[in-house]
Parts: C-alpha cells; structure tokens; sequence
C-alpha cells in the first residue's frame, strides 16, 4: 500500500498516512457507550448539583438556577483555574512560570439527557454558539483573561468524564501555543497564508466537506486524526466573539451538519473540537477563528506523543469523499 | 489549591500544574489488564508468526528463526513504512510531502510470555540496549533514513496492540519534530543549554529522580505528564548508537531502576518512552540523545491535542519526591 509524509505547515507535525482500505477504523464498541446516568447532574431539575449559573438563555419569567432554561453556563466545579488563585513557585526555581489565575466554565449545552447536541433541533446548536460568543464578550473585559479558549470532549474516549452534551471554556493569561501557531502563519505569504489555503482548498475540491456562503469545512492535507476537519470563515475574521447574528446561524447549520456527517460515518466515535480565536484587545487582521474538529478513533503512542509524528490511516482525500456522500439531513 | 502554569522551554507547550493531593492519579482496573494470549506471537517457538529476524542476539549455535534467542528484531508485520514503498501525491497538490518508503522494525525483548522488561533479571534490559543500538547503526548507513526513532508502547492505554514486551524502531527521511525542537534548543544558552539544565537540576535537586556517574534522571519542570522523567547523559553525547559497553550496561540499570519505581508509584499504569538522538550523519556537539519517559494514567482531550495546553495533576516535585522514596531493588 502506498504510503506518504506530509507537513503540517501551522504545526510543523509530520504525518504519516499508511491507508488501509480494508480495516477503515470506526468507534470500537466500548468506545461508544452514550448511556447517561439517571441522575445526570447537567439536566434540568439538577441545578443544584452545580455552581450557580454565570450565564443562561432562559424562557421569560424564570429564575436562575431553577429549570426553564435552553443553555447555561457554570464554574467548573473542579476548576483547574479560579480566579485570584495564587502561584506556588517553587523556592530556588529560576524557571518560567505563570500564576494560575483564570476562569473555567462549563456551557451545558441542553436541558434534556442527551449526550448528542446533533439530537437536538438546529436551535439548540445556534443557542450554544450564542453562549460562547456571550461568555467570550465577557470575559474580553476581565483583567487577568488575554485568551478565551473554547472545547468540546464529546465522549469518554476524547477525555469527557461526564457525558451530558457539554463543553468547556477556558480563560488563559497567554495566548496557547496552538493558536500562537496559528497567528504566526497567519503572517506568512505576505500575510496572505490563510486566504491562499482556503482558495487552494476550494480549487482542489478534494478534501473539501461543506460549504456555505460564509464557511467552508474541509479535511486538511496533513490531518493528524482520521476524519479530522478544519472549519474556518471564508472572509477574514479574526475573532470570534465579533461573528454576527446571521453568521451565528449559518455556523450553526454548518458545524451542525458536518458533525453529524462525522458521527455517521465513524460509527458514533469520540471527538473534542477546538475553538481558536486571535486574543483579546490584538488587531489579527490576516488571522482567521477557526473550529478544528478532532475525531478520536484511534489512540496515541510514543510515535506521536514523543515524536511529534503521527499515523494516519485514512488519507484526507478519501476521509472527505465519505463525509461529503454520507450526507445528513439538516 | 494553589495552580500554576509553567511553559516547556523545548516545546513551547504549557502545562497547568492542578495538584489534587486527594485524588492522586493512578491506574484504573480497566487500564492494567496486562494478560498475554496463550498463543503470543512475540513468544520463543512462534517464531513462524513474525516476519524473518534481521537481528537477535542468540544461543551459540542456534539458527535464525528457531528458538535460543534473547531478544529478536523482526520488521513489524503490518509496517507504516517500508523500503521503497511508492509516493501517492494526489494530483494538483502544492503541498509538502515526502514518500514514505523507510523501516519499521520491533525490538522483541525477550523470549518468555512478559509483558514487563522489569520483571527479567537486568541482563535482558542490557541485551535489548544493545540491540537498540546495533539496530540504529545498520540504519546509519542506510541512504533512505535520516533519523533512527526507538520507542516503546507499554500497555494498551499507551497505545499497544500486543502486551508482551517490546519496542518499535521507525527510520525516517527526516528528523522529527520534536527531536528538531531539542536541537534547537541546544544551540540556546551559547550552545549551553542542555548543560545549564541539567546543572540547575542537580543544584536544586527537587526534581531529580535517580543519578548515576554517567546519567541523570529528573522530572521536567513543565511535565505535561504525571510521573514523566527525562533521562540525559550528564556529559555531551548527541549520537545514542556511539554509546560504549560500559555506558550502555549503566544505563541499563537506571533506567530499569526508575521504570521499576514508576510501576510501583503508579499502580502499573501504562506508559510510552522514547529515545531521542541526533541525526545521523551531522554533528550536534551540544546536543544530548535523551529518553523520555511518558507515563498514560490520564487521558487527551481537546485543551492538549487542540491547543498545546496541558492540565498536570501531580507537580514534578511531588512525583520525584514519590518516585525517589518509592525505591525498588535493583
């Protein structure tokens, strides 16, 4: 079977696709139990199983932290940032290190028991997307918050340990290094990286999954992850939380139908997915936001996790064919 | 709790130090079933179930392929790469790539039905050092490998399909990311860095591990995972396939020593390691060939493969004070 080395040219990775057209990997059974327990502390009734609510879109006239709401949004109960925490250098360390202040929120994405926004009507996506734009605006004001970094662990394969329809936004006083990444090649080409990826993508029609007037989904030439798919703005757009209303809507259509292509083609697998967006307060204008949807299928070994090399079993090419024809319905 | 980030200076990743002195991570049941299957292929006698040896170190006067060996490298059966395997660029692709003809080899390290290097006398580890090395000489002088990357796969939430002991050898046309990283970072500090680092260890102290005339073993300031160790030469030595006898049986027992405190510290959790060195062929002076030592107690989820960003448990103090006190017999 031939195989092939590409570059990741954001990352510098080196992927390695060995494709193999006879064991295409799909969710493992015991990756894909979804069963929630009953009593599931994200659904509505449990509010008092969790912080008191910092943002909710609600039905007129209830209260917060009582039922009746559509999304909301709490404190990690376990944060791995608070904010004001204080830093605990260790004595004689002339390392460098930041202290942990921050922000660690959790956005429920519906009332019901379901592990699966894709289950819920094309509201409820456009509801979460709204949460995060909310959350966002906010958290552009706090002091101690340079970056807003969203994330989604759907499935106890990508790291979830509660599988209620959820994700996680986290408020960092760095800009990520993956998104650092990001803002550095946006420069390259004479600041024009992105523009001419986007345009290569959509000439070259390969590895393309979904467009729409505003987005465009494709699987990206050096994917690291079988099925893995970048979802960017066709038009420049640095951040995130400046995205219209409109806009808002048709992401949610968009994000909404290609993770539902995803989850039919791989069997109802595991995924995280990754809002990147240009800090707080920067002018980014060659930068682009962008939701980089990570399917988990197969595991990590010493061969990525310590050499920054991966393998791939399904080229992008053919990864997109199948996501482009298994078509959902929207 | 007091939390912290701290950034790796090799990689640029930064990692959230959380510690939970309650909830210390451990390995779960699920993830230490470590039975072999009656029929390992990897065992003595099943010799017909791999593809031929390319080297072993064996009984006098046993043949090839037949039982009397003590550690045996076959090429791996279901191979990422192979010598001369075709490119298959899709067409009207700018993008870089490299066709990935090259070797994919498995070092078997031992012949008993083992999963664990640890559990044989100290010899086995020197014999399967040895074949390591023997191995990335052969591939020295091989036109299409660059690089000779070893690592190891311990469990199946390390990403192993098969338990009983062994490694993997990958040679590549170039060299892979995070090995350039850590040439990078040699040139750094007036090509002082690895010294510096290994200098400020030693004097503070609270991070090493183990140490020995020749090595130092240490829990990396930034560990992005509980319980991982850095293993360097004390002195410069870029090249792992340079490495003398008495070298390479020192070594032998400290990294035994501390993979036995690991398993005792962590419940027998799953790990990775990988050894890190030079490219062949150019000189590194202030480069040092590494092993890096990557316990999987917790999984991935989108904040780390999505942005570069690592939430740690266990600050690398406490781990090295556990793995110092929880000392095994050599």
């Amino acid at each position: 079977m031939a195989s092939e080395w590409r570059c990741e040219p954001i990352s510098g990775d080196m992927i390695l696709f060995a494709p193999d057209r006879v064991r295409r990997p799909h969710a493992k059974s015991d990756q894909i139990d979804w069963t929630l327990p009953a009593d599931d502390p994200f659904a509505e009734g449990q509010e008092h199983q969790t912080p008191g609510e910092v943002f909710a879109l609600r039905e007129p006239g209830t209260a917060a932290n009582t039922p009746g709401w559509l999304v909301r949004v709490v404190p990690n109960k376990f944060p791995a940032l608070s904010p004001g925490s204080a830093t605990s250098s260790p004595a004689g360390v002339e390392f460098a290190s930041h202290p942990a202040s921050g922000v660690h929120e959790v956005i429920i994405e519906c009332p019901q028991r379901e592990s699966h926004l894709t289950r819920r009507p094309i509201e409820q996506t456009r509801n979460v997307l709204l949460a995060y734009r909310t959350r966002m605006q906010s958290l552009r004001d706090e002091k101690s918050v340079r970056h807003a970094f969203v994330f989604k662990n759907h499935g106890r394969f990508a790291g979830a340990s509660l599988l209620h329809a959820h994700s996680q936004l986290m408020g960092f006083p760095f800009v990520p290094p993956m998104v650092l990444k990001g803002l550095d090649y946006a420069q390259q080409s004479t600041g024009d990286a992105f523009t001419k990826l986007i345009q290569k993508e959509l000439e070259d029609g390969l590895r393309v999954v979904r467009t729409s007037p505003q987005f465009v989904v494709f699987c990206p030439f050096a994917s690291r992850f079988p099925y893995e798919m970048w979802l960017l703005p066709r038009r420049r757009s640095s951040h995130f939380e400046q995205t219209n209303n409109s806009d808002l809507f048709e992401l949610a259509d968009v994000l909404r139908d290609v993770l539902l292509r995803l989850e039919a083609v791989t069997g109802d697998a595991a995924y995280n997915f990754v809002l990147h967006s240009a800090p707080f307060g920067e002018e980014h204008p060659n930068y682009r936001w962008q939701i980089r949807i990570l399917p988990r299928i197969t595991g990590l070994a010493g061969l990525e996790l310590g050499g920054g090399t991966h393998v791939n079993l399904v080229l992008p090419e053919d990864a997109a064919a199948e996501l482009r024809s298994d078509g959902a319905t929207m």
